[in-house]
């Protein structure tokens, strides 16, 4: 394939295009199904495409006015989120051959600004802890692509689809994000429906989405009306300041996290802006065991179905949250709760003083295997926190893979969140012609 | 038909006939279609029964060795939650006909532990300010039964079926049981899996249940694991100590809740236990609005998907939910979400030092007319703290109408407080019998 075919457009680029009638949905569709068709066998990103059908909601939309900001954009969907029109498995043997009856609100959302949904996404046994993806790191086949919304990572990495949903609970959509050398929203709780998505915990279960550009990133939020999307401000790096948040578990960064962070600052201070290292305050250390508690307590509750219907065909990661809890006693999930609540509004009082919170989305880069799908330590804090989080790619490692950073906002901020990335993307995300080159030679 | 139809059974009654061999569940679940027959023409409870498919279900329960705490128990679905047996219509337009594949988890739950699934009951549409429900309160057909578990109440309270499901998320559990004089658990939030049921608000839709006992919640209870319920503790009432709560909406209290309060808090000290008042702190006075902020914030966005789709056959209050999310600006919903952690520790903290708490289940007897389902404001602050509440049965009011009281524990004490409300069930509810004589003369 050309670097000039469709499948390596960014979405925003694609929607111009498609405006200005230089592209059609349906040459950029059958350019990510030929990405697809190259690449499948190798990257195993999908669990279900249905190319005909692809095609013809292209030619649908080709045909009619515009339905709204993605109008004839392909999009993925992670397979734990229910589609009409295509199979949704979970990637669980419990769930082979499910078809829901109706779409998740997010897939709705998207089909009714214009998308094309372009496949099901693999992803690890209901996002939680179990039976992992096939799929592979586009950059290094012998790498994971992350999890568990590994399969919507490894495509929209390897330019297979421009927008991709994954959801997070714990590092689920942020990492994988940074493991791929790609951009995500991951907005803040309770912004985004989660209904049709399968549940883990109500308290930290967010729909995030994929792309390979803030400008992607802020097309899919025009599509889900995200509070002041549509009037947020244009910032200049020179006049931004940014707090440098190593998080309380830096000791876990690795090499690749370290050498991400330090650029990023490096890149933002010489473009003008100030940086300004933040500490937080000491209980913030006890978010990763509060975020762990509220995952397993919440976990025991929202799997007892599957297990009584399914228990034996269910992994016995599952298994065990539901028959233990995983020492989530009521007492300690109460603490874990009133913990979140008291460290919520002081990280907003303190990300409101900066026009974002630069912070470390993996530990480094993509672990080796697909076995271990990467650690959620810089991801579970902020998930339980609510607040917003802007993944943008920095840099490659030492063997090769990419690492990114994150952005991180007060609760609810997500479009001044998304005016402060668009202003720093080009300084923090030097690498992205090499990174294309580096993907292609693959 | 008689009052020794088993249909009059409580659910614990019938539970322990069955098990005694005494009862099948083929005569329980003939002898409640058979009270469905006579007055469904009349309450309306129901949007969907299917006499030979329950019927079915229970020979096969009759068949087979105990699967559960429910086996052969018939048990009402609220038509928000999805059933793979019989049509889920939210009873919107917007869902004619509509046929979901799997159950959800409650449904499934119950299932799996040996319930019948009688048939789903009439709500308000999609449980949120809508469309209202065809059910009337079966203790005056010029009345409404609640809202938005409309059908559900009616049904419990009718003697139509033992068990049914409800949901909160204002006051649509609660409120009901009173106006039906019917029991009810709205459980602790998290503590049931909301999979499967229409989403409103994420921080406050409660699935919860309605019996005749307290042992009848109970059991229901046990089939869904709440944490400690099979080992809670029996209680004396002499030994017992009761905050007394008003709540700092009491002046909304008409002459109904005003005598139940009354009424039990006396019944309790004649019984030997302590009552002594609670006043909540200040600022306990602004949960009504954040409630409400949280309920039309997150209802912005739990109804998008559904007004893309069928904006034009949806109500207008959540057509004008969806156009403004009335004035759940995010800074407004942040403050909401940062006093309902604040009250949630304080008030545990208070809760603690009592068995239970003793507060208003409704603002008096059930309105005239069906349009006006009541008023949630003493129900609303308690969906927002996440609390476990019982209601019970107290009085009847000037109308002839039931009225009853909820009892209220910190977060996560829900067999605890179902062990408290065990002791004091009879001290309160002393008119459980003339409370059949009026609803067979009605």
């Amino acid at each position: 394939m050309l670097q000039t075919d469709p499948c390596f457009l960014t979405a925003a680029e694609a929607a111009a295009a498609i405006k200005a009638g230089t592209l059609t949905s349906e040459r950029l569709v059958r350019s990510c199904l030929e990405r697809i068709a190259v690449r499948d066998a190798d990257v195993k990103a999908w669990l279900h495409v249905d190319p005909a059908h692809a095609i013809r909601q292209a030619r649908e939309l080709d045909k009619r006015s515009p339905m709204g900001p993605l109008h004839g954009l392909p999009f993925g969907v992670k397979d734990i989120m229910d589609t009409a029109d295509m199979p949704t498995t979970q990637n669980s043997a419990a769930y082979q051959g499910h078809r829901p009856t109706r779409d998740a609100a997010c897939v709705a959302i998207v089909r009714h600004a214009g998308a094309v949904i372009l496949g099901k996404t693999d992803t690890v046994e209901f996002a939680f802890n179990a039976r992992k993806a096939a799929s592979r790191n586009p950059y290094n086949l012998d790498h994971t692509p992350g999890g568990s919304s590994s399969g919507s990572g490894a495509a929209v990495g390897d330019y297979q689809v421009p927008f991709a949903f994954g959801t997070q609970t714990a590092g689920s959509h942020i990492r994988p994000a940074s493991f791929n050398g790609i951009y995500a929203l991951k907005p803040s709780w309770g912004t985004i429906s989660r209904e049709g998505v399968h549940l883990i915990s109500v308290m930290l279960d967010t729909v995030g989405w994929y792309g390979r550009s803030v400008d992607d990133l802020t097309l899919a939020a025009q599509a889900f009306r995200l509070p002041g999307i549509d009037d947020s401000p244009t910032k200049s790096v020179a006049d931004m300041k940014i707090g440098y948040c190593e998080t309380p578990y830096w000791s876990r960064a690795e090499k690749g996290a370290q050498t991400a962070m330090t650029a990023a600052a490096e890149r933002l201070r010489r473009a003008g802006a100030s940086v300004e290292e933040i500490v937080l305050p000491a209980h913030f250390a006890d978010l990763a065991d509060a975020h762990s508690t509220i995952m397993f307590g919440e976990g025991r509750v929202a799997f007892y179905n599957e297990y009584l219907a399914n228990g034996h065909v269910l992994h016995p990661e599952l298994r065990k949250t539901v028959e233990g809890g995983r020492g989530a006693t009521p007492e300690r999930l109460v603490a874990a709760y009133d913990l979140a609540d008291v460290c919520r509004k002081e990280f907003d009082a303190i990300a409101a003083r900066y026009d974002a919170v630069l912070a470390p989305a993996a530990t480094g880069e993509a672990p080796k295997g697909i076995l271990n799908v990467g650690d959620w330590i810089f991801n579970g804090l902020w998930t339980l926190l609510h607040t917003p989080c802007v993944a943008i790619p920095a840099v490659r490692g030492d063997q090769g893979l990419p690492v990114g950073i994150q952005l991180v906002g007060p609760r609810l901020s997500d479009a001044r969140l998304l005016a402060g990335a668009r202003a720093v993307q080009h300084v923090i995300d030097v690498e992205a012609e090499e990174r294309l080159r580096v993907l292609l030679a693959a």
